[in-house]
């Protein structure tokens, strides 16, 4: 069967996801190591998802703010002195001059910094250094803080919006009172997370507990929400971490009780970032190309004139603009909808695989005949096919507008279902020992493989060392302790054999 | 008098604008050198302006898009070696790791960068180079992209929002066919800027066209808005560049003719920043803060409950947020009002003075009194004092909410008018010789000076450099020759002596 894309999922997934990517116009390489270039339809999805997910953080209470890009390389000392596991791949600035010497541009060395400045890789440092200033009394907590910003992790094997040098994130700070508000703060924002996933994304997700070998370095607790690819591996979407009082020791964020006392705040931190765009690639696109859900989408209904150097070309335009216009004032999802006419030079079939390569989740092509009846021709982009053939629907223009909230509700709910579909029947829960893990996971490389719901004994020390052992003996690693438990019973750790504590899911990972 | 900051305007204009800054909650010093935290207040300021500037962006037809922070140096040599007058101060990477060497952390000198990277002080370089590679055929012309984005560009004398070493901007860039289209695109963008610090911001400018000598470096035509601030100096609030085909000749952007020919692009760039939020508060504060103009004003209304630990204090709470929702359903400006509750704990006249300085355009105490009567007490914050005295007027609940969007549509119309009286009755037209204009910018630096429109020769080569010595010699420059220009007839030019082209205005600028 002949696709959109030169690779299938099946095939290669890898390279589909290339194929996406680029053929979508999300994204390229931008000729700096690690550096992606986000191109208007990428950036369109990304923009989206900013719009409502920062809905979602300022109606939960919190106040956005800007943070230097630079952090002096002493608070990242005094991090990395506090903190074990603490990365160092990060971009660092020495100089802040350009001279030409001996015909050759440089870094002046007259302009040497007399500290190197560190390209923030997150901003606990920074953030928490502003706290110890602002924080003095119970009174003026919480503090609830959000930013959006461009972070710098120097990324050895990139991938476009998996794994970038420089991403765009959003990164919540906040400080409070008591342990107890810190953590209903963590679990509040998780729960931000996994609904936006799924309300605005289509992505079911599982939020639950990374183990404490997965834990945020100088975290006492970090969730998750983990969706699950097309090839079976998970994507951490988004981390929520209740810090303990551990960073407001190290930075001495101390308020006055009520009592009068000195207590440290405690303090979280959560983040999701554009990697969500790769997620959503793989979630839902298809060997034609990508299928956005409709509340992402920078465009949901294409209209796209067919024209045929004719005197009723004109008609034709004039009857998308109107029905464009229409649209754009109806609703769906308590928004306008985003309709366009395409009216750039080429032909209608090359728009037509363009948008669904883009993953538009309506397309109409419109002609003459259509202009003549009274009719508009639609294509679902997530019923695009029966067998082998492109599948449209002509109904009337009328009832197309007055049914573009249900059509695109109804994509919205079938990506979901499938989505969750894949999810729900690719979670093995029968692997009790090591050994039937290890026949799941071990063979075939790059065949599908799920994940595995197991018994896990919550090791440490030594006998956590040897369980990472095993899990990388199958190139796994163990994504969270779900939220939703079943009753762990009598039931044995898969890898200790101790007495498990929880069940927690295994599974390759991006 | 008292006011409520501890400087005023006519006392110390410079230490008045930090006072606001300050006791505004809208930025502060990071403790790196030149960057500033922007907090919460101050940044949903920037904000409302990014929002609104936006849509404004978009509609004009520009796409949203992100090209990477860094930028390699060898882009910036091919620049530098084409441009005149390029600047060389910038923040240059050169290592990508971190390590501990004799228990000290330093950068990795096994991870030093082949080529060193330059943080992003402007995007011409890396976006020209993306457009090389865009641009093929007159099909793929205009081009039309706008990022939203930070850089960093080393300022030895740092102020918060004004002149700061990063700050957050927008930036657009664009390719044409023609010059024709190219010179549309940027005065149409000029104009949007011109339309936005009026319409929303309530700041008058005047547009106009840089002086040669003022140019962006490499480009043919640069122009700009200027805004007065209340110490009379000018503040560059946005520029606009027609960059003719320099950048694409140096870059390679040439696209394949409808006649078969190769022709390079034209293209321009035009951007704002977060100096715009300096901007606002030196055209509209006063001694006692900052005076928002309501469109970008995170909140418009502000109800603080006088409360005193009584049995009435629930009826003024229920009171407050029945009303704040109430004005949360109606609009003004198109949007929905945005008013808020302060519920923080604190006494209701410290919490008034807070929203004073901070510029909210409507400011509300509600009392027990208020309740039983049915009235709202509200001040207009651009109507502070009678006199010594604050002023508030009590309406009726039920007027308060019918008239909202009347309220701030006039306290919006109220600061445009004192901005645009003090602009327009500042500038001189009556300084027609070097002397006169001598005269008035000579005396008393710290004096306030308004700007002076006179004739202007452009003058070139040597007969600029005398003319650059003479504006040196008063502090001055020519910030640009308006686009509405009274006749020039037979003037001289009040430099050179020189026949006249047409007017420019000078000033003492930031």
């Amino acid at each position: 069967m002949q696709h959109a894309l030169p690779v299938t999922r099946a095939g290669d997934f890898s390279a589909w996801y290339q194929a996406v990517v680029n053929q979508a116009d999300l994204a390229e390489e931008s000729g700096v190591r690690g550096c992606m270039i986000i191109r208007p339809w990428g950036y369109g999805v990304w923009q989206r998802m900013q719009e409502l997910l920062d809905r979602r953080i300022r109606d939960t209470g919190h106040e956005n703010c800007y943070f230097p890009l630079f952090i002096p390389l002493s608070y990242i000392a005094r991090e990395a002195e506090h903190v074990e596991g603490f990365a160092k791949e990060m971009a660092v600035v020495t100089h802040h001059r350009l001279k030409v010497i001996d015909g050759v541009l440089q870094p002046d060395p007259d302009a040497k910094l007399e500290e190197p400045l560190i390209v923030r890789p997150t901003s606990e440092t920074v953030i928490g250094a502003a706290f110890h200033r602002w924080v003095r009394s119970h009174r003026d907590l919480p503090l609830l803080l959000n930013q959006w910003a461009n972070v710098v992790r120097w990324e050895m094997r990139p991938r476009l919006f998996l794994r970038t040098s420089e991403f765009l994130w959003q990164e919540g700070h906040t400080a409070h009172a008591t342990a107890l508000e810190a953590r209903e703060e963590t679990a509040r924002m998780l729960e931000v997370y996994r609904s936006f996933a799924e309300d605005a994304l289509a992505m079911p997700v599982i939020a639950g507990e990374k183990p404490a070998h997965e834990r945020f370095p100088g975290a006492d607790n970090t969730y998750s929400i983990e969706a699950m690819m097309q090839d079976g591996k998970a994507l951490q979407a988004g981390t929520a971490h209740y810090l303990g009082t551990n960073f407001a020791e190290a930075q001495s964020i101390r308020y006055q009780t009520e009592a009068g006392d000195l207590a440290f705040a405690h303090t979280t931190s959560w983040g999701v970032s554009t990697r969500l765009v790769g997620g959503v690639v793989m979630t839902h696109g298809d060997d034609d190309g990508l299928r956005l859900p409709p509340i992402v989408a920078p465009r949901q209904v294409i209209l796209i004139p067919m024209l045929r150097d004719k005197p009723e070309d004109a008609g034709v335009v004039e009857f998308c603009e109107a029905l464009a216009a229409e649209l754009n004032r109806a609703q769906a999802f308590g928004e306008p909808v985003r309709a366009l006419v395409d009216r750039k030079p080429g032909r209608a079939i090359d728009k037509r695989w363009t948008w669904i390569k883009r993953g538009v989740p309506v397309i109409c092509d419109i002609g003459a005949r259509d202009v003549a009846s009274g009719n508009v021709t639609y294509i679902r982009r997530d019923q695009l096919r029966n067998g082998e053939k492109i599948q449209s629907q002509a109904v009337l223009r009328q009832h197309f507008v007055e049914q573009i909230s249900a059509l695109l509700g109804s994509i919205h709910s079938a990506l979901h279902a499938a989505a969750t579909q894949q999810l729900k029947s690719n979670i093995r829960t029968d692997l009790s020992s090591f050994e039937a893990l290890t026949a799941y996971f071990k063979s075939g490389d790059e065949e599908f493989r799920g994940w595995a719901l197991v018994p896990w004994a919550r090791p440490e020390a030594e006998a956590l060392a040897k369980v990472e052992q095993q899990l990388k003996s199958l190139k796994v690693t163990v994504r969270n302790a779900p939220l939703e438990q079943p009753p762990i019973g009598n039931q044995r750790c898969v890898f200790s054999g101790q007495p498990a504590r929880e069940y927690v899911l295994v599974a390759r990972a991006y």
